[in-house]
């Protein structure tokens, strides 16, 4: 159950058949098992990052620079929606992720990630949480259950990508470094390089690896990340997954338990920019650390990503896709237990930001333009 | 530690340098950690199958048409050695491997694999295991202490690669499900399909997993497997790693464990030649059955494999290489307990049907020609 109950229902009351017009692109990408046309579904925003998935075949979309829209089934942009958070848009900061809360059929609540100032207009920053009721061309009731401690000056590595556990009851948030902060990663006084995990209302779990240990901070899940830009929860396990950004090269999925520590920036397989090791850096397991279930190096400079289990490509249930920015490719990674045991990738041809199934069980991209970007649809071609 | 003891000795003793001549083919491959340059160590060869280490850089090297020979240092070619097993030639079968007794030093003992046959001339084949003393010019004391069973026509999928434990007391053999015996791979009471384990007189070891087992035949180490042509040690763990052709696609890398099933015509990641599934097989997992650690699908016609611990190149260390027929690659797979974490591939250009780790920290491919094949060597660029 990868979606809020009403947005399966509907897709259920419709049968198989896609929810949101769109219009092919002149491309099919042939693969192992499927030959996949590459359709449009929308155009026309800037610089997308997150995407939900409302009833009737309506699309929630974060612009960076802070919008939130509602694309119509008919791929038509909404109109801004009022009342978001303030957003600090700076390099890669801005407004992030959406997500619909696991009760919004009733709720009507959303969630929001984004680079939030110290103070108005600050470049100092941290990616923060909020929830929100979704009205009538407005949220109503902003209301901001986390701010990534510390705030830093820079606008880089603010994660902030979200996801419910299938229950409902768990929200996980991946952060990142803030870019220049990479010691601290290793630290639990700071969220600095951690993946965190909240209820829904944005308490703290009481059973989160570190409540009650001295000097760390109890949002922790696990750290030592670097900048994580996908998550998802595992449909035949539960079991989060995330991907982060390395250091060029070493891009990783992980799979992230409780307490523990995924080495950034101890231990990577990427090197510094311009070439060489990075020098604090090796490429192999240390005690403590968790090596990734996989890296891609060259990186692809991975963003989104997303469990399959649909029908659309039956072939595909059980595997990961992760989209790639640089690499312009969607991943497909067969999973077996903790491993993965085959990659085949997918040349899109578009610096991808986002990757999501959809209810119809197709796969939803978000482009990522500063001019005309795209919600692109992933189906099986006729 | 990979060698028998004297070649390692020598090694030591001539320091890092290689152990055998060669001229530098006009080509360097650039890869992650090293650029690679492949030499030629001698050529003149016709379809090599398998290669062992001699002492003072010498090489064996068995060519499928029935051939044994040593390369001189400078890469001359002896004659053929006289005393090996009559041979049936016939589509993949021939002269297979070559390995050295673990006390080689001390008794000058080597292995072969070939396919046997049933009378002499007969197409009724099955692969066989013997040793014999290596001495000037001629093989003496040939003694057979495995035959498969059953033996059967066609001359397709005799497996045939061995490795010695690093203790030096277990031969493993890796075999295959001849062709068209497929559904045998999932019976005990043949070695269609099979891994066994041998002590290295021949005597079947006491604590293998059907030992005892009515209808089972003791030798059996695992099962299920389609046609295993790689296979080594792992040096940190000891474990032994093999990797197997799939049926078009599926190609296979396996850490075999006592008394399991490796899926073989169950479960593949292959397809039938020709395209489509194949009519009994499913890509995914089953009860009672282990997935691969890896698969190549495509297939690049997987053939030898080895596990790097040299110093030549030491960000490898750990890693296994697995050389590609059909792929004409080396893919390079880092791994983590039991998993791949990254492959790399590097383009060879060559058909490749044996990749050994020399004493020297070099790697020793066999290219697959019937006109003039090649011993290749890869070594840093200079
Ligand atoms: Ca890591
Ligand atoms: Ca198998």
């Amino acid at each position: 159950m990868k979606f809020a109950t009403v947005a399966l229902a509907t897709s259920m009351a419709l049968g198989a058949s896609a929810l949101v017009t769109a219009t092919a692109e002149a491309k099919t990408i042939e693969t192992r098992w499927a030959d996949v046309e590459v359709e449009t579904v929308a155009e026309g925003l800037v610089r997308p990052w997150g995407i939900a998935f409302l009833p009737e075949g309506r699309l929630l979309v974060t612009e960076m620079e802070g919008r939130l829209r509602i694309i119509e089934a008919d791929g038509s942009l909404g109109e801004p929606i009022r009342g978001v958070p303030e957003v600090t848009v700076r390099n890669q900061g801005g407004l992030l992720d959406v997500a619909l809360a696991p009760d919004f059929e009733t709720s009507n609540r959303i969630y929001l990630t984004w680079s939030e100032a110290e103070t108005s207009g600050s470049n100092v920053t941290s990616t923060a949480v909020a929830h929100a009721v979704l009205g009538d061309g407005e949220l109503h009731n902003l209301t901001t259950i986390f701010s990534q401690y510390p705030k830093v000056e820079g606008g880089r590595h603010y994660g902030g990508r979200m996801v419910f556990s299938h229950d409902g009851r768990y929200l996980y948030v991946g952060l990142g470094d803030r870019g220049h902060q990479m010691k601290e990663s290793q630290d639990l006084d700071s969220h600095t390089g951690t993946l965190i995990r909240l209820y829904a209302n944005g308490e703290v779990p009481q059973d989160n690896p570190f409540v009650g240990q001295e000097g760390a901070l109890p949002e922790i899940w696990s750290y030592g990340h670097r900048n994580i830009q996908g998550i998802d929860i595992q449909p035949s396990t539960g079991l989060m997954w995330a991907v982060e950004h390395g250091p060029q090269g070493g891009d990783e999925l992980n799979l992230p338990e409780p307490g523990k520590n995924y080495g950034w920036p101890l231990i990577t397989h990427g090197e510094a920019y311009g070439g060489g090791q990075m020098s604090e850096t090796i490429s192999f397991n240390k005690d403590g650390m968790e090596l990734p279930v996989w890296h891609w190096t060259p990186s692809i400079a991975v963003s989104g990503m997303t469990f399959y289990d649909g029908d659309a490509f039956p072939e595909w249930q059980g595997n990961v896709l992760a989209a790639g920015l640089r690499g312009q490719v969607i991943a497909r990674l067969e999973i077996d237990g903790n491993r993965v045991i085959h990659e085949e990738r997918m040349a899109v041809d578009y610096r991808i930001r986002e990757i999501r199934q959809g209810p119809d069980g197709y796969l939803y991209l978000l482009t990522d333009e500063r001019d005309n970007a795209k919600v692109l649809r992933l189906r099986p071609a006729q």
